[in-house]
């Protein structure tokens, strides 16, 4: 009959720490999908993730840094190194990609609602587009230089552009008309992309 | 010394209820710019009017219906009837038309927020989509059927694909990313479309 040994505690209190990290993300997307980003609170969230207010200030500094950080990984979600060796692959892993971040049930109403809070508060726009857009701009700008360097795009094509081009049509379909995308969609948008991305 | 005509006491009215109604117009876009969709009243809408509520639900019957008929105007707004002759004169029109819609300073905010919206209360979807969407919706279609009658577009293009890759890349880089365009983005944006649409 063993009692339970030293080593036990700090890996439970390891893995005790990990799960209220984990409830406390849990809780931000039960409340976002409940009340929306401008009326949750801290508290809100720390009585749904049954802890401490203190526990969640403790991990971040406030609403916003929260809402940013756990939707900044939903965009970032699954983001490929454009590694296929050719424009019409890497874009397809792009879109294949997108496509699945933007259809979290969170894209649809999170992104919207931050992008009505930065046009009120011009002072976490930036905040906010680094957020949604940064993880995506990295990765077209690189599938650009990729395709430059071996011929398939001109020399100076323009990487905001090309996302403009890419992911815009996606997003629009996606997240503003919200009609599900026929069969082969981001196949077609694939080939579209790269024929619009030829006339940079 | 004639005595004011009994048709000019009709005029007046008319006059006034022109005035009326452009005065709530007006206090719409203050109270979206100042509060927001989310807590915006027909009272407040009133107060800044300048005129009683009944006034209000005299021409619109809700908050919603109100909003909708506004915002369906701007995106309406200047709307070109695709009369050029061509697939690259139909597109650049519409993006010209598309892109001051969307500049309009009510745009960038009360779109996302109307999604926002959407997102939580299915039963407006359809009526924000309709706001939203059908003029645009309806302007692409009508594009792309001449386009396909001119031979300039393969039998069968689809208009939902069309309008995807025509206003995503303009709606992506004004509403979300909200970076200034490039000189030249209109005729670049309209060269990389009917590329992207020809492979429809």
């Amino acid at each position: 009959m063993s009692s339970p040994t030293p080593r036990r505690a700090p890996a439970g209190a390891a893995v005790l720490r990990e799960d209220v990290t984990e409830a406390i993300r849990a809780a931000v997307f039960e409340e976002l999908a409940a009340v929306g980003f401008a009326r949750m609170s801290i508290e809100g969230i720390a009585r749904r993730a049954g802890v401490g207010k203190t526990a969640v200030y403790r991990r971040w500094k406030s609403k916003l840094a929260l809402v940013l950080d756990l939707v900044g990984a939903v965009a970032a979600q699954g983001l490929p190194a454009p590694a296929t060796g050719s424009l019409e692959g890497d874009v397809r892993a792009l879109l294949t990609a997108a496509s699945h971040a933007l259809r979290h049930p969170i894209a649809s109403q999170v992104i919207p609602e931050l992008l009505v809070e930065a046009a009120r508060q011009p002072e976490i726009a930036a905040p906010v587009r680094a957020a949604l857009l940064d993880g995506q701009e990295g990765v077209v700008a690189q599938i650009v230089r990729e395709a430059v360097a071996r011929g398939e795009l001109p020399e100076g094509a323009d990487p905001g552009r090309a996302l403009d081009l890419v992911v815009g049509p996606l997003y629009w379909r996606l997240v503003v008309a919200r009609t599900e995308p026929p069969a082969g969609y981001v196949d077609d948008l694939t080939r579209a992309a790269v024929a619009a991305l030829r006339t940079l």
